[in-house]
Formats: C-alpha cells, sequence, structure tokens
C-alpha cells in the first residue's frame, strides 16, 4: 500500500468509525454469536498473494462486528468502563504513524519528554502529592495496565526494603520472610502480582474489609504486629481507592501511618476511581495519599483514553529503577550515560514502549480541565438518580452505598433471580451489566462511564431492569 | 469532538501520517534535540478550557517531530528494526475506534478468536511445530514484548516442575532450588525476567557461546549436570535464534535433546529473526523446534506490524494458566464457565488487552505471504552485499558472520574509532545506526529491516560510512 492508497483507504477507516459511533447505539451489546462462529467464517490459512483493502474491511463488516460486545456503547454498563474518544483515537493512530519505540530516552526524545510532562500535568489536575512529580525523587510512567503496575510496586517495595537489611534481592531473589497486605475486596491483580513475583499467594495477608467494604486498619496493624513477632517482614501494602466490587474507598491516612510506621511500601490502586479526582469535591477519596509510595489510576478507564494507558506514579524512584534495571552493551548511550535523561526502560516489565502519551495529551488538550469535570460529574450525578430509583422500588435494594459512578443492587428474588435476570438483560441486546459476590449474594454492578452515554441511556436502562423482572417474577 | 468533526480531523491526521511516509527521509534520523528541549517547548500546565484540534496538529509539527528519532526512515538501521505499514497503521486504528477490552472470550469473541486464528495462520506460514496449534493442547497468544513472553515462559516452566516434585508454587511462592540457563549472548530481558519472578540472578547460568556466538550445548549439559549433583533442578532453558548482538543461532536441536532428558522447559526466543522463516530457504535455523516447549517473536520487529505485537507460543497451556490464572467473582461468566471458550487474560501478565490481532490480520492479507516473502529475501540480499563491500575495503572487517538482515562490523582503528564514527554518522542524521561489544571490542551494527528501505539507502550508507571513517583517519 502506497502513501497516496493510504491516504485513501485511511480515509475509509476513519469514515468506518465515524459512522461506528454514529451508529453503536443500534447493536446489541453484548456480542450474540457462539463459541467458534468467528473463526468459521474466515479462511482456514493465510492468503498467499495480497488482497485488496476493500475485501479487508468488508469482512470487518461481516464478521469481526458481530463479534464484538460493544464496550463503546451508550448501553454498555458492565464492569467499568473502558472509555475512548475521538482525540484519544486520533492520538493512538498518530503513534502508530510515527512508529517509534521509546525505550530509551535517544531512541525518541519526544516520547519520553512529553509522557514525564502529562504526567506532571495530572499530578497538578488531580491534585496528587507533589512528591510523584518528575522534578524530585519520584515520577510518573505510563504502564499498560494497573496490573503491571501493581507488579512494579511490590518489585520495588522488596528492593527498597531489602536494601535496609541487607539482602541482595537482584542477585539472591526474593526474600522469603518478606510479606504483602490488602484487604479482601482488592482486586486480583494482587494475587496475580505475588504468584509473579515468585511470593506465593500464602505470602499475601488478606485484611478483613468493613461493612462497606474498607480495609480496616485495625485489622492491618494486628496482622502486621503478629507477623513481625514470627521474624517476618510486612514490606508492602495495597490499598485500593474505588475497589472493583463495590467502589469502597480504603482510609489512606491511617493505613499509611501504619505503613510508614512498619518500614512497608504503601501502593494506592485508584485503577477506576482516580480520574474523579480531576473534580475537587471527589478528593476526599485521596485523604492520606501524601503517605503513599506509589500511586495508579487508568485513563484507559475512565478518562477517555482508549485501552492501553495506566498512569503509575512512585515518590521516589531509586527502588523501582533497581528491581528493573540491566544494561546490556547494546543499549549504552551518550544520553544515558549523562545522566541527564530518564530512559522509560528501566520503570516497566518490557523493554519496549510505543508513544502511548500522545493520545493522553490529545484528550487532555480536547477536553480540556473543565471538559473531563463535566463529564465525570454527569456520570456521577446520574449513578446517585439510579441508585434513588432502585431505593424507591421495593422489588430492588442498593447492597452498597453508591460509590461515584458506581451503583451495586440486587433485586429481592435472591441469587438465582439475579443470575437470571442479569442472563436476560444482556441477551436481549439492550444494555450489559455485570454481577459480583457483596455478602455473599449476588450483586449486580451497575457502572456509568462510556463517552457517549447520556442520561436517556440510563432511564431506559432501569426501565428494562424493571420490566424484565417483572416478567421475570 | 463529535463523529462528524472526527472525519474530518481524521482525514487531516491520515494525510499528515501519509506525508509523513513521503518525507521521513529528508528529516534527521537521529533526534538532534538536546535534554528538556521537547518540554520546555509546551505549557506547564493542563489547559482548562478544550483547544481545537488544529492547534494541537500544529503542536505535533512545532514540537514533536524535531524530538522524533525516524524508527519509520529507511535509512534507521540501528537496533533492529521496529517497522510498520500502512495495513498495520488501519489496524491498530480500527482496534484503538473499536474500543473493544478482549481480556475474556466474552468481552468480545472476535478479539480472541481472531488472535487464535491468525496465531494458527502463522504456525503454517513459518512452518512451526504442530504442537502450537490450538487445536491441540497448546496454543499461540500475543504478548506486548519478548521480554513478557520470555518472562511468562519461565514462570510456566517454574509450575511444570513443581508439579511433577510436588512444590506449590500458586501458594508458596518460587521453589529455591530452580535453576535457569542461557548463553551468554542472551538478550537482558532474561536476566531481568530472572529478577521479575523472583529467583535472583544467580539462579541464572549463563552458558558460554561458542567463537560464533552460540550457545554450547556441551558446556550446558556439564552445568547441568553440577547443579543436579548438588540438589538443584534444572528447570528452564532460554535458546536464542537471532542473538541481539550478531545473530547466532543457538543449536536448537542438542539443546532441545538435554532439556528433555533434564526435565527442564526449552524457550526458544526468535523476536527479530523468526519472522525470515516465511521463507523455506531460511528454516534452517528453526531446526529442532518441535523439542521447544515455547517459542516467540515479534511481527513488530520485522513483519512490518507496529509495536506491539509479540507472537508466544506455547506446547502446552496447562502450566502457562497455572502460572497465571485467577478467577475472581466479577469476572466469572457462562461462556469461560462452559469450557468452550479461551480467556487470554490467563496467558499474559495484563488483565487487559486491545484487539492487536487486527493490525497482524491486516498485514498478513494486505501483502500475502508471497508479499511477506519478497520484503524479507530483499533485506537479506542487501545485508549480504554490505557485507561483502565491508570485506572488499581493507580499512573495515566483519565482526561476525552475517546473519540474515544484520550484519556486526567494526573499522581497524580500534574502539575509540569506530565510536567516532558511529557518533559521527548518527549526528550527521543521514544514517543512523547502533553498536554492540563483541571480542570485547566496539562492534558496529547494520541491521537492514526498514519497510521503506531500498537497496540506494544501503549504498550510500556504505558510502557515507566509507567516506566519513576517511576523514577520520
Amino acid at each position: 500500500m502506497t502513501p497516496e492508497e493510504f491516504r485513501k483507504h485511511g480515509r475509509d477507516v476513519i469514515d468506518w468509525i465515524a459512522d461506528y459511533m454514529e451508529q453503536v447505539e443500534e447493536y446489541p451489546v453484548l456480542s450474540q454469536v457462539a463459541p467458534g462462529d468467528v473463526r468459521a467464517s474466515l479462511p482456514v490459512s493465510a492468503p498467499q498473494q495480497g488482497e485488496s483493502f476493500d475485501e479487508i474491511l468488508a469482512d470487518v463488516k461481516r464478521v469481526i462486528l458481530p463479534g464484538i460486545t460493544h464496550w463503546q456503547s451508550p448501553n454498555f454498563f458492565g464492569y467499568f468502563p473502558a472509555n475512548t474518544s475521538p482525540p484519544s483515537i486520533l492520538g493512538e493512530l498518530l503513534a502508530a504513524g510515527l512508529g517509534v519505540q521509546g525505550m530509551l530516552w535517544t531512541t525518541s526524545p519526544a516520547c519520553t519528554e512529553l509522557e514525564q510532562l502529562v504526567l506532571d500535568w495530572l499530578i497538578e489536575m488531580l491534585d496528587l502529592p507533589p512528591s510523584f512529580h518528575s522534578a524530585g525523587d519520584g515520577g510518573g510512567v505510563i504502564q499498560d495496565t494497573a496490573s503491571s503496575a501493581s507488579l512494579c510496586a511490590l518489585l520495588a517495595a522488596c528492593h527498597r526494603q531489602a536494601d535496609s537489611k541487607p539482602h541482595d534481592t537482584r542477585h539472591k531473589g526474593i526474600d522469603s520472610w518478606q510479606l504483602a497486605y490488602t484487604s479482601d475486596q482488592a482486586h486480583s491483580s494482587i494475587e496475580k502480582a505475588m504468584m509473579i513475583a515468585g511470593m506465593g499467594t500464602d505470602r499475601l495477608r488478606v485484611i478483613e474489609s468493613d461493612a462497606e467494604g474498607r480495609m480496616r486498619p485495625d485489622r492491618l496493624e494486628q496482622q502486621m504486629a503478629v507477623d513481625a513477632s514470627h521474624g517476618l517482614k510486612p514490606t508492602f501494602v495495597c490499598a485500593t481507592v474505588g475497589t472493583t466490587s463495590s467502589g469502597a474507598v480504603d482510609p489512606l491516612a491511617e493505613i499509611g501511618r501504619i505503613c510508614n510506621e512498619q518500614g512497608a511500601w504503601l501502593h494506592v490502586d485508584a485503577a477506576m476511581a482516580g480520574t474523579a479526582a480531576v473534580c475537587p469535591e471527589f478528593r476526599d477519596m485521596h485523604h492520606g495519599l501524601e503517605l503513599a509510595d506509589s500511586y495508579a489510576f487508568n485513563p484507559h478507564k475512565w478518562m477517555f483514553v482508549n485501552f492501553d494507558c495506566n498512569c503509575f506514579f512512585v515518590a521516589d524512584r531509586q527502588p523501582l529503577l533497581q528491581a528493573l534495571s540491566v544494561l546490556p552493551d547494546y543499549l549504552r548511550n551518550r544520553a544515558s550515560q549523562s545522566g541527564e535523561v530518564v530512559d522509560f526502560r528501566d520503570w516497566h516489565i518490557p523493554l519496549g514502549r510505543r508513544f502511548r502519551a500522545l493520545k493522553l495529551w490529545f484528550v487532555i488538550r480536547s477536553f480540556g480541565v473543565e471538559g473531563l469535570q463535566q463529564k465525570i460529574r454527569s456520570h456521577v450525578e446520574w449513578a446517585g438518580q439510579f441508585a434513588e430509583w432502585v431505593e424507591a422500588d421495593g422489588d430492588f435494594e442498593l447492597a452498597a452505598q453508591p460509590s461515584l459512578n458506581l451503583v451495586c443492587f440486587r433485586h429481592s428474588g435472591g441469587d438465582d433471580m439475579n443470575q437470571k435476570l442479569a442472563d436476560t438483560l444482556n441477551d436481549s441486546g439492550e444494555l450489559f451489566l455485570t454481577h459480583t459476590v457483596l455478602d455473599d449474594q449476588l450483586t449486580l454492578r451497575f457502572s456509568i462511564g462510556q463517552t457517549s452515554t447520556r442520561l436517556d441511556n440510563v432511564e431506559r436502562a432501569w426501565a428494562a431492569i424493571q420490566g424484565t423482572a417483572a416478567e421475570l417474577s
């Protein structure tokens, strides 16, 4: 495909996406295909000769589109939002077009410096602690996901503590006395990080949460004391701002005090909820964050930046570098050796990296801070209204207080009824929602955060929920 | 930005990229900015009000472009190629436009099934062992990078072996008697994987390579015997097809035999070179691959697919799932529980994933197998010609036999001269090449693999190298 042909086909794809944006509401939100359908519609072997782009694009419509669960539908209320927006799509496009690989500063200085700048912008935009700013000992970096950010934080924690009680983690591996802590409401990625880091899940102390799903600091302190009395080392704590199941916010100030006393690293996972801090009225959730060693949130969830874009901040970058840096001859270069630049390859698991800061920069500039605030406020307001409707209906109850844009609720008919309700609604294609388990009961989650969701989508969803429940009762 | 505005600005970005493709040869390959230049040209804070897209695109030209090291220039001969192509860019664009998150089959069946299909296509295209096919016990998955693939292979290896000698790795963490092996020419990501997996670099046995940079199987066997006699467990071996420094190919058949005898997992890292197997005449490098437990190569290096796209295959997916699967309530769903589908979240570090199969599918279909072969053959042929020119010039010598598209060479003037030569050439902006250390001597690497590189780019590069060397002598 020549540059001239690219101009033509590029316009076709842009138009295809614009049409998709305009029509996405008409598609069943949850894909209706059966296992194997997509694959069975395509040739079993690659073509020997090249095919025309028109044929390929026709197959996208014929085969791929029916196999899509439409995360960008305004009627998508499942899991968490993974929203995107036109400027983000164009930022990703431009990154693909430039095709730079930003493993080192020198392999594209703009890739590193724009990322540092935009992450510093976010510190001001979300009123995060100044210790995360790149001008000091800390700094921010874009990771693919919150899972990877948590893993990197865990590794940095282990290295920092080992340094102070001499254990040579880089060479000797993980110190078998180190322990991690999180709440029983934390994301499953913490358990996964324990497995990847070679620590095993037995060394993850799962701390009880209170009735609202918040980690209990008294239990954390007790558990750490018991562990320390056995010669074990409290090393890492992951607190959550906005748990996956119910949006609960762990009390950071108390947890931070305990971590600082024990010399444990505090990582704060605000993957979904973090974006809300762009509005001053929602910043209470970050109270105590200045005590944290690291923090992560996902603009690819609720800040209109397409997946993948996790922003990970550390107050001190040295332990992270110690955990992850390697320097073979073939990567040595003058700029790195000058000490004047940052090489982000040492800040995460992969070596290579693409220019993800572009899409984040495009989104922040296109919306402006006020534009982002307006969107977030609408979503939270509509979640509050939805919660009121639930409370006003005698057949339904709230399973937890609504948290920002997330409402957890259930029908009074029990687990089977709620499962059937969710399945029937999802099979209808009109909307999509998912479930969790709270208080040992199946609970429906209604998460509002797609870019194009309007109040009337929320209203129609509630009408469908009520109507379907009545039919099933 | 409305869909209508997206149509307009989308066309602008498409045109911008097409112009870039046409003009990239005119830019200095290595960015000429000094540390801090990019950042200093941009505002210190995010805008409160949204800005027009035209302003943003103007800043891309004004600030970002000078800060780019042009990996897509036909005069880029550094590191390894990280090439892209028009169909790949459009695949990435479409993935961003659809904005699906494919963590589970159900969250977009097409995302999982197209990925399975295209990776099965690659098995046929590259003549890889049938054990990697998704129809059997194995299967392929797209990872971000070869670093992550190696890490996942290491984790799977540790879990598989622990299973047979009971050690509960998921709960108890890494078994402290397990060892990994690789050659002194292996990629630095293996060392990094040891650090991330909690094993530490002391448990990585670095096996001597021969004069051609290939792992010595006799030394591997000796080292494993010594280790086993001390009660240690040879667990994981990473062999390389196409080492980073010189493109050496480890003898897979002999290494595979040893691994199978010892019950060690053999992972084969063919990150750069793997693509060459699309041509039957280059498949010797894979001799013995049927003995491997896992294999990875990067279409984002040499197969015209933009970063990130690593293809990772396993002959048995169970140990991988055992190492990485976690199942919280909020991810349970009917499709997964039916056992009829694959959920790729359990195949890698992150939970979320974007629709990367689209760009790979677009590229394979647009080029066709023959189109890919033609490109690869040209690159290899030109590398052979370049090597002949080096040999014919009394001031230069080959530092290793050329391997596929990579030529390692040096000027007879010693390390300082070679460093000065590389720096002068790179500062000129006319071309970009990088270096490594072979036989304790600074060695220049000339890697041919950019999509738009033509023979005359290679000719001009050699003329510049000769001319600059003459000036510096």
